[in-house]
């Protein structure tokens, strides 16, 4: 066992503090990474609350991670000591299902495994990637590209791969109308991956606040949901919509923006069910769909279009000693995009 | 203009009663059309009785109608008079819009005219087919098949379409298990087409009493729903489900029972919103779609197909005189499968 350091929740109501935590021996098929980086994620803050459910504590998460190898197991031989990483928002699956046989585990049907407050297959709790050290089966362990800056790496294992597999399964490119509701963590990699697959991108935010952002990531068009007339103007235009926004939004307003066989597809979960009008589906045979993050091969090829296209994160690095603050800043929607911490604050 | 026999609704409470209304004379591109067959849809009740919204009285209904063709005019190139003829759930569309110009008028941007209740190029209020002689313009008629017998061919003009289009459309066919929920009018065509289609057919109906039936007019296997044990047993199962129900369904439990990338596609039409969880649109990256009625040329590939595997749907014959007593039977759920109007009972 490995004591490591770490920022850990407590409870549902206190602040996270500094702690240790253990960590597994390293396998014969497992990864010790020593972590650099691990990204804020919206989850992390929902997690740790108890808003998606009971957790136990104190509990350490974090599931936009990269790092160096420090360590590998006798079997190994995806990765070497020294290879800069990644780990995304799972850790294993039950690698036996018809969803993990054909390569997407992210569908695991008996559930895969969370990177954090999720029972590991030797009964433990996971825990996260707010620590200085992690064991991983290689499997699940990605290659960070060089030329991808790494201090901006870590967000793409959950925000870039969980707005990537949407766009490149339902087919974003050239003459393809795209829309991001959402300018935030992942509404933010949304407008710059698929601008990059080549599609016309389209904004849809509450406000024209980050306007000039948006256009300088990519958006061709940026319009304010707050403005009625948006929907006018948009009605049956886009062939695709990601939602990235986790509150209750009208979602027939949305749907209604699809034109011919258009799909609308969250990768935002707002805990409340959203009444969908069929009339609504009906129209331009739209379709209304789910994506969750992404399969590791899918992820590794997010990681490789991103380096190719010179993609990362607009993202703030904070101290370990400022999550507490950072989880403020990302509930009052001030951050731009995504807070990344420095474990090396954390050593 | 030509005055002829109808059977009309006088306002939203009262009893269909025979009546007589005026067809347009038949313009250079119309077909006037002899009825013989009138299907009789659970939407004439729903319009008749301003469940979807106020109508004008007298309205008759009827969007599924078989007949001779008597007269063409005189631009008429796709129709001889004495052909076997049908008309379904629109008689014209705008034409111009993306979707008319791609052939999906079904989908027409600014409102295909409907059968009834829809407002005519003309001005005029469209009166459906509880009639002796429709006048529709030639392109929006159907070639019915020899083979089909006529007396059953009516309700393929929209219980037919209507099942066809999604499960053509989402690609039903060997190695696809495909669930059909209710076994009503809509239904039992579904289980009709996709058996015929060659997909693994499962349907989903409240209760076992039509089980016999199901069995005998194609599916492979058939469950109640009013059992939980079904939700267990079929859950992540089907690579589509066509829900035919128009009423309320629990639609989170019916999107459970899809498998990886299975789409649920709504043909019932609840006027109440559905509230769809997020989370389970995420397991499987589910979908949820609509579909309505079908293309012209998609309505004459269906009819072709019912031809060529001798389908038709299980009807009963009734008189004109005896709508109002099918309408209160069609509401108890006391037809097996769809009431056809004898229009020769009204000449």
């Amino acid at each position: 066992m490995l004591t490591v350091n770490a920022y850990a929740a407590p409870s549902a109501t206190e602040p996270l503090v500094k702690t240790t935590i253990e960590r597994r021996d390293v396998g014969p098929k497992d990864v010790l990474i020593e972590i650099r980086y691990a990204g804020i994620c919206h989850s992390d803050i929902h997690t740790v609350r108890g808003e998606w459910g009971p957790i136990s504590y104190p509990q350490v998460v974090g599931h936009e991670i990269v790092g160096y190898v420090t360590e590998v197991g006798s079997e190994v031989s995806l990765h070497q000591v020294g290879d800069k990483v990644g780990v995304g928002c799972m850790v294993n699956s039950c690698r036996e299902c018809e969803n993990c046989l054909a390569g997407n585990e992210q569908y695991c049907l008996n559930g895969n495994t969370g990177t954090y407050a999720a029972v590991d297959v030797d009964g433990t709790i996971t825990q996260g990637g707010y620590s200085t050290h992690v064991v991983v089966v290689e499997d699940f362990v990605l290659k960070v590209p060089d030329s991808i800056p790494f201090e901006k790496a870590a967000p793409l294992l959950c925000a870039g791969i969980t707005t990537y597999s949407p766009l490149a399964h339902w087919n974003a490119g050239p003459g393809k109308k795209v829309a991001v509701v959402g300018m935030g963590g992942l509404g933010h990699m949304a407008v710059k991956i698929a601008h990059a697959m080549g599609a016309e991108v389209t904004v849809l935010s509450q406000s024209l606040s980050k306007q000039e952002d948006g256009l300088r990531l990519g958006a061709d068009h940026y319009y304010a949901t707050n403005d009625p007339a948006t929907f006018e103007t948009l009605a049956n235009s886009f062939d695709l919509i990601i939602n990235s926004v986790s509150a209750k939004i009208d979602i027939n307003a949305y749907l209604a923006l699809l034109r011919f066989e258009g799909t609308l597809v969250s990768v935002g979960a707002p805990p409340e069910p959203l009444p969908v009008q069929v009339f609504t589906l009906f129209n331009n045979r739209r379709s209304f769909a789910g994506s969750s993050i992404g399969s590791i091969r899918e992820t590794q090829e997010m990681l490789d279009f991103c380096a190719e296209h010179g993609i990362a994160p607009e993202t703030e690095l904070v101290a370990a000693d400022a999550i507490n603050e950072a989880y403020e800043r990302v509930l009052a929607s001030d951050v731009r995009y995504r807070f990344v911490i420095d474990i090396a604050t954390l050593a």
